[in-house]
């Protein structure tokens, strides 16, 4: 299963694409998408057709999308609202599913406390995902939140519906609990 | 010139088709997008999908949105500010300019001045489109910005220059002014 993980900004949108078989993950790509010094409108449309074309090149299979602080500013807040909405409209528009998590629950997942700094998830999505050095923040955030998704009960649930399809056995996925981005018993 | 407004709300999503010839506006069509009750990303969906059927069907040259209120509650204003990033992006996807005017220029463009009440827009809006009743007021607003578009300096210059081009007059349209919806000298 492909899964692309979303960390929404208005002005940097990252980006982060893993796939799962079984219990393992493995990278294919991230990066980030920049919404440029246009007016709104222009921005938003540089983050719709960029996460729009991210869907089209690598093709998941669901999506999941990373939830935004409230800013103390509010006129901030209904910046990072309206970006985030672009991307979610490139993802429902790709008509892929699309998850939501929190920081907490990405952090949480990936490096086994929601009270993580980033680098500490940087470094975590590096060493889960064998990659050869730390990934810019917004694509190592992105990257979380695919990682996180991957290990939701959502997706477990979906692989173990596959798996008795198919003929596989399913039940003991449901005992499974998360940590540090691992399945633990 | 046909010219589509949009009044953006995550529930209800207002909009409104106008045409402008010469000093003369017309009523096309308005309307309600209501997003319904699943949940956020099925929502915009509904917004992005309900927008562009409207850009699709009446096929304006360009379209104008309010900007919205940032809320007490900040979460309200980041779902508001998801919804009109949804809006947006469809009438950027179907390459439509995007102008943004705030409540109160749009109620001074409508009822001449800033401080109006929804029951004064609903009703000016209802005659200068010379409607049989009044509006309700999430088309109304639509209508206003659409109107509030109508009599912008940017759509004025657009058009002083057509009739330029076309050699028309063109230099009288800078020195007015909008009252009451209506060009003033």
């Amino acid at each position: 299963m492909i899964i692309l993980g979303i960390d929404p900004g208005l002005r940097t949108t990252g980006f982060g694409v893993i796939h799962k078989q079984g219990g393992k993950l493995r990278y294919i790509a991230s990066g980030t998408i920049k919404s440029g010094e246009g007016d709104l409108p222009t921005r938003l449309k540089v983050i719709l057709d960029g996460v729009a074309e991210v869907a089209r090149v690598y093709q998941p299979e669901c999506a999941a999308i990373e939830q935004v602080f409230v800013n103390v500013n509010p006129q901030s807040t209904l910046l990072l609202g309206q970006a985030r909405g672009a991307a979610i409209c490139a993802l429902v528009s790709a008509e892929l599913s699309v998850a939501e998590y929190s920081p907490t629950q990405v952090k949480q997942a990936v490096v086994g406390t929601g009270r993580a700094v980033k680098a500490q998830v940087q470094d975590m999505v590096a060493r889960l995902l064998s990659l050869p050095g730390l990934p810019g923040t917004d694509a190592a955030d992105a990257l979380g939140v695919a990682i996180c998704h991957a290990h939701s009960r959502e997706t477990l649930t979906l692989i173990a519906g596959a798996g008795a399809g198919s003929g596989a056995a399913s039940g003991p996925l449901a005992g499974l609990r998360m940590r540090r981005g691992r399945l633990v018993g």
